[in-house]
């Protein structure tokens, strides 16, 4: 059996009862690193493998994408986990590692945890008021892909909160030593709510003016969430081009772009508001 | 301390490890009993509190709105733990205890669980590619609303998927009781996939046909979910017209109505499909 596991957010001990007596009895564990990371142990693997007192494999990108035979072959006569931080089938990846576990007859069984796409609920806005989710990608000198924008404005335009992911970089190619054919990693990079509403003010520059006027701008309030769930989570609401002076710290990082606000709401935010 | 605390989907071994430490330290724990139920034990009571060995308080839609000041008076020098199915920041009744726990200068921490907001990417639908998530009301004969189908529709539109939850009836007030001058309570409803599906054909009626036309019709696809997160999960994907009669057993269901398809995401549904 293939077990994947949601960790949730931060904590150690934000795994459920029932994916810590799984972990305990499987015989392999991974887990996955490279779409999250758990806020609280992410540099440390030593604490994870204490609570469970388990040997726990680090699963990057290249090997659950190139490599997954080898998750998969304990699976088809014992019990493995597979552990993902928040919910299990937050990425697109997790789902082909399952339909490669059908594919080879081996069955699955998915134990959910929380996500940032339910958790972000902390600040006071309504789950049900969000629409469609965006991920905002780490912009390089030459490449600064501003579709996002389209999301956030339709949603808007409905009065609805974007939910904005923000980009990771976890063991990333380096450019620079592939041009010398060597093989080198760039330390982990991750984004921040003050970059995100910097690339979005600078998006609007490359918009036609009728698609954002009266909808958004500079001034908009947006929402920052960092380290959500954790002891010290921090939450700030001001105008995106004030989140440009913010500095929310430690990773993880999300953005929400505030759509028409209940005044429950309302009341909510005002809590979080600079 | 007010903790609010996320039990997650179906069994009892879904609370996080750091909830049942928690709860396990409170001197009071209520369990929010209306907005959802906890699949796997909502009948027996006794079950939870066996688990935590703590004695385990309902607090119906009545408590929670008019008596919160009991559950809020134990949490200005004690700790109470309010116990809700799934993320405890799902349902807005949780924000106001949350904003009436403030007023008095009490502290609260949230503890997040599993909900079906994103538990529901077990289908193999991608999260991300969900629009605004709508709530179906269960109908009665004079009370018809459908007002949710134009927001099926702005999604479907934009090719995002639609999550319906399904309308739940606990401890409703009868209303021939009332009449009589008497209280008493109707026995629990739960809307199943059947009945949204027939709601929402039936929906088309009072809609003109060029606001759906090429958008959704009656072969368009749907997923019903059943008990999500337990071993008995049902998942069903199948035309709207053919949900009205399938049927996916005990709750809790709810309904997921279709937009594009990326190829992982129609792989995985593949299946489910009836």
């Amino acid at each position: 059996m293939l077990y994947l596991i949601g960790l949730g957010l931060c904590d150690l001990t934000d795994i459920t009862v029932k994916g810590l007596e799984i972990v305990k009895k499987c015989e392999k564990v991974y887990l996955e690193h490279y779409t999250s990371v758990l806020y609280n142990v992410s540099d440390n693997i030593e604490k994870l493998e204490d609570f469970y007192s388990k040997k726990v494999l680090l699963a990057d990108r290249e090997m659950v994408e190139s490599q997954s035979d080898e998750i998969l072959d304990g699976s088809v006569d014992g019990d493995i986990a597979f552990l993902v931080v928040g919910d299990p089938l937050g990425a697109t990846t997790h789902t082909d590692l399952i339909l490669r576990a059908i594919q080879r007859g081996i069955k699955y069984k998915i134990v959910h945890n929380a996500s940032i796409m339910n958790a972000v609920g902390c600040c006071g806005l309504q789950l049900y008021n969000f629409g469609e989710t965006v991920s905002i990608p780490l912009w390089t000198e030459n490449w600064k892909p501003s579709s996002f924008m389209d999301k956030i404005l339709a949603n808007k335009k409905r009065g609805l909160h974007t939910l904005c992911l923000l980009d990771i970089k976890v063991k990333e190619k380096s450019l620079e030593a592939m041009m010398k054919g060597k093989v080198a990693y760039e330390p982990p990079r991750f984004m921040k709510t003050n970059e995100a509403a910097s690339q979005i003010i600078e998006s609007f520059e490359t918009l036609d003016q009728k698609e954002y006027d009266g909808v958004l701008d500079e001034s908009s309030y947006c929402i920052g969430l960092a380290r959500v769930g954790s002891d010290d989570q921090s939450i700030v609401r001001c105008g995106l081009s004030q989140m440009v002076n913010e500095d929310l710290g430690k990773p993880l990082h999300c953005l929400v772009i505030e759509g028409n606000l209940h005044p429950l709401e309302a009341d909510m935010l005002a809590l979080f508001t600079k």
